[in-house]
């Protein structure tokens, strides 16, 4: 790409987010439904003046990384830690359930094969933990104990997801499910897990060691995003999505952050306000990024209105994508309204089920038909439940509970 | 690319530039120094674990944007403006003068052809503005007089550069040169040059204003940067060389700014304080990509070291090119400190020189030799200067002028 054109493209996707999102702002819509727009103007599906570059498509992935890492920041490890299991049940329902609703759907419901059935099954047990936790930072209950939960369930969700993936992926080459193999990629991403904000900790302190000797200005830019970078690369080594490794230095950089077993390595508040302050502008510049993206890779275009299949196809996915999620708020003990909170925070698919949907089609396993209807799908379990939870939080009994 | 390979790439750079930046400055050596080194180390002269892939090049080009902008925030443009005509002449000089050292050299000394000779003279009459700024910031003397008047040449430079390397370009075609169309390229740049900062000043009022009244987080980073890459574009579009137009926006931005008679737009204290406050993070980030990627570009295996050709026609190369330089302070009228430190800031041709003589060997026009005699030149009168510059500054004298 030319750098003149790069740069009015990356011009228009900021400039779009930030116009769309305000607007969104204004209208009393969550401001990612804003710069989700964007992307759809921008994109294929109306302008058609933008196409996801592979830059672009970095860059995006940067922002969302970025995100994370802003969200593991603003994590406090023990009172994630206080809702116990729950996040592990809500995940597994939050699987479980969409996984067999699609899968029935698609496999008894419409006659599909089996391995069509299998794909459509896993696009709809994504959820888009960028999304999820945009949507419940614009409404500034990202620190509820509801979005706890909602926290340490997407995040299990997102590496569930990627194992399924992988399994579904060698299932149809033909090579059969080799369960050590998964047993292994498990173990890892959960040794992955726990060690990793221990060892992002140990390396936080030799920066913060160093900035304070350093004679040259900008050490912490540098080298917080070098951190993220580098778990974010490693967190893919052992096969668990990128995200989970900005997440994991971020919860390692918090200012809550407590090592366990009491070999307390002192959080230096000033450190962990001075890498707040300063990677909240990178963040702030890259997160849009990601989301105008998953609006650009949204194409409407390739939906087939008239086609009777895709209407009803989508119908029924949709109202099991809806219900499996929510009934994932069920599976644990909370008051109704964290249950439906907590079930509609779930339910968008976002870029997740994109790549389903897109690794399916690539693939030749899921037909241009069946991919129209999960476009549809996944658009709108990505698009209506920010506005849900939205109408939800501002009812008059959002406040008592 | 792959997103894992971009990651780990992305980390190499930060990283190495950082770590040899901060082992330069221990070592008393400008930091920018480090940086150049940590490409030539990851590239192909070296390691070979890193090229410039495109990705990266854009990422550098943002670099190289927003420390002009950087510059431009903090330049006062009053200063800049007592320095008179002071810069247009050391421009002139410092363009003309190694041209015709380095045609003369090749075209009479070696007996080259013409336009061999024409594209070498060109090569020589590049300056780095990104390197001469790093140097004078890195040795603080970026705010002094004689930094005033090499900002404003190196600019100059720069725009002289880009027009000359068309102008060679053309020529090379056997277009013959107009001058018209040359004459609306200098018409358009120095219409550009005055109207853009008014513009942009404008701009950041209104981003003044919707910033106030935001409610979502984060509005100056993406617009900030939404308007440098806009005045970058734009800059191309009339024919100048982007970061002129980071340059230009910078200024505008800049509490220093003011606007020509005295229709002020009252320059706002705090808004301007939370630009810098909110830019450079994201500027310290991206610049050192800049410099890694002057170094990846430097491939000293190309050079056949035993070739006497490259040592003696490199060597003979060398010194009109630093003469040329250093004869371009000596036609202002400043002390004698003034005059030597302003040729040597001007003497690195960094990545510019490298843009001509990557054009020359593409053409067909510069043979493999010859390039690398000039690789060889680039790279002494990139990587010397910031060390003489250095020792230069450091010597009793120069506290007293």
């Amino acid at each position: 790409m030319e750098i003149h054109t790069f740069f009015i493209i990356l011009l228009a996707i900021l400039l779009s987010a930030r116009i769309l999102g305000e607007l969104a702002a204004r209208l009393g819509a969550p401001p990612v439904i804003g710069e989700l727009a964007a992307g759809v103007l921008l994109g294929p599906s109306l302008l058609g003046w933008v196409e996801p570059a592979p830059v672009i498509r970095l860059l995006a992935e940067i922002g969302i990384i970025l995100l994370l890492f802003e969200v593991g920041l603003e994590t406090d490890l023990q009172r994630l830690a206080k809702t116990g299991f729950k996040p592990v049940m809500v995940a597994f329902a939050g699987v479980a359930l969409p996984f067999a609703g699609g899968f029935g759907v698609a496999y008894s419901l419409f006659g599909l094969d089996l391995l069509v059935a299998l794909f459509i099954g896993g696009t709809l047990t994504a959820t888009s933990i960028g999304i999820t936790v945009r949507v419940l930072t614009d409404l500034n209950r990202h620190r509820s104990h509801e979005a706890q939960v909602v926290l340490g369930a997407a995040v299990l969700d997102d590496v569930m997801g990627v194992i399924l993936l992988a399994l579904l992926y060698e299932f149809s080459k033909g090579g059969g499910i080799s369960l050590t193999n998964t047993g292994k990629v498990v173990l890892f991403i959960a040794l992955f897990m726990v060690l990793a904000p221990l060892a992002a900790k140990l390396i936080a302190e030799i920066i913060n060691r160093f900035e304070r000797r350093s004679q040259i200005p900008g050490l912490l830019p540098s080298t917080v995003v070098s951190l993220v970078l580098f778990f974010a690369w490693l967190s893919h080594a052992v096969g668990a999505p990128e995200l989970i490794g900005g997440f994991a230095a971020g919860l390692a950089l918090s200012r809550r952050f407590v090592m366990p077993m009491a070999i307390a390595i002192r959080t230096n508040e000033d450190f962990a306000h001075r890498v707040e302050e300063q990677m909240k502008p990178i963040s702030h510049l890259f997160t849009p990024i990601f989301f105008v993206v998953v609006g650009l890779s949204l194409n409407f275009r390739e939906i087939d209105w008239t086609s009777s299949f895709v209407w009803l196809f989508s119908t029924a996915l949709f109202i099991v994508a809806l219900l499996g999620k929510l009934a994932a708020g069920f599976v644990i003990k909370e008051p109704l309204f964290n249950r439906i909170a907590i079930g509609l925070a779930m339910t968008p698919r976002g870029e997740v089920g994109l790549i389903f949907a897109e690794l399916g089609r690539s693939s030749g396993i899921l037909s241009g038909e069946i991919y129209a209807a999960l476009i549809l799908v996944v658009a709108l379990t990505t698009l209506l439940p920010p506005f849900a939870l939205k109408y939800f939080y501002s009812r008059p009994s959002a406040t008592t509970t």
